[in-house]
């Protein structure tokens, strides 16, 4: 895996599980929900949900969140083209103001676009 | 049409003719690229583009843009549930502090429903 | 109780019960996963709780969880100083775009204790 | 007066004496460095500095603070065009989201300048 | 003293002097407030204003400011339980756009106990 | 030139190249709106829309913006004083939540001015 890709997930999975040690309840339950807000069924595919979170997390210029939606995109089988687009709504929607967050947003699609070819 | 619908409709447009009178060339591209970018055309289509819109306006928490992207999204189709769901998603990655929008958003869709039903 | 106090009472009754009838999964879990969060129980008495969701409430600027929360703080027990000056920190925090929701704020505190009273 | 400019500044005035007579010293010192904040003296005019705060409240999305400072643009010597060439760079760094916000700063505009016309 | 947590108030208070040395009257009075705002005296202990701080500064996600009133909690003796549940405060309020910056706050809580331990 | 200063300029040419090789025409027209948004020309001077642009990133708290712009207003003859008033209305309408931000800023600002002088 790419070097950024994989400290990232790294990163992310110890945090995580130093979080859930705390055994809060509250926080767990937020966790649990976050998973099943992007699973599987309802009237929504996963891709496309995929691409609300990713939009979601650009517009309120969260890079990490960014970064993980983008991982699960493709994961799941989304299109660069359809990332990129996404990515175009929420600039218009958030103003130049998202920029940056593109451009790293555009570097991390890159790193994982790369290890997956 | 509902007056609440009808009246947002109203005000809308008669501002938007205000605001471009004034002749500001930035301002007017930003208009053109509004529509733009929801348009036909790319790699998603125009009711994946208006549900984009739709969760990138809940989450910034902008009860116009939320009516405006509800009212698109049920005119080129989009199910109750669609537009549900993907409420849903800009609540979870917004957190509570969505709600009051939620409430007026759902009461918008109930507006825009009867009026189509 | 005071008009305005109950009309904000009663529209957050309908239209939260409008919501919750759409018998989406996700949204239930997280008006659930709200009411769990102020509850009793944990390292925190409920009073403080309801501060914190207060600050939160204003530095981020929403109106209607702000009356939420002074309403619940009052409620449990919270004094009008104690609810002044956790206003007080959010407006440094937020800054002077805090003032507006300030206002309101106290008019709606003002509304809360005149019934009391 | 125009009714909602008089409207505004009176509800304005009302609610910020009840905001001071809670003798709260860090609420009263965060409002008297609002005035110094854009009074006379250091290395920009008064103009400009309100033309600041205008394009700061516009991208935060604060339709009171906007609307404030539109006021005293005007009072200070502001020209229509400067005031909406204000407007469109927040337009663009804060994105189509500010849109709503634009179309009621317009219509406040268009009563301050009615009023003094 | 751990090496994020040192270098962190190293940055901080080398920065803050460059800032103070400008010798501008508005910043100069904005940092005396912030001093002031957590300060003792009035209706809430200094702990809780600490932890007003943190939940604030969690929903507006300043990583900076989350880190800086962790420490300060800490220090005026707020336990692990209270800050962890101030944050889960934080999080619902927020949603999940706060998860990675809980990640690193609780990197930082981790070391700040580390070195007190 | 300075290291910093000469890697984000680095950074974000090579960023934008592939940003805008993604042949989006949304994003295109997005990014030729920015350019045009602080060009000589209408009702304000260049410094005067670099030091608005300056503010809005501020508040939005976006620390590559606010680089951007310092670069800029002091390309085009801001002063320093010029910049530290910018910021210092930016601090107060946006709050103690935009110091860390601002801690940033005037690093940038110094290695620039360093740079020039």
């Amino acid at each position: 895996m790419n070097d950024r890709v994989q400290q990232f997930a790294e990163y992310r999975q110890k945090m995580n599980e130093r979080i859930l040690a705390t055994d809060n309840r509250v926080i767990k339950r937020m966790f649990s929900l976050d998973s099943l807000t992007y699973a599987e069924g309802g009237a929504l595919e996963v891709k496309q949900k995929e691409l609300l979170g990713l939009v979601a997390s650009l517009v309120l210029r969260c890079d990490d969140c960014v970064s993980y939606h983008i991982g699960k995109a493709v994961e799941v089988g989304a299109s660069r083209d359809e990332i990129v687009e996404t990515m175009s709504i929420g600039l218009v929607v958030g103003g130049t103001i998202v920029i940056p967050h593109m451009r790293r947003a555009m570097e991390f699609l890159d790193e994982m676009t790369a290890e997956q070819g």
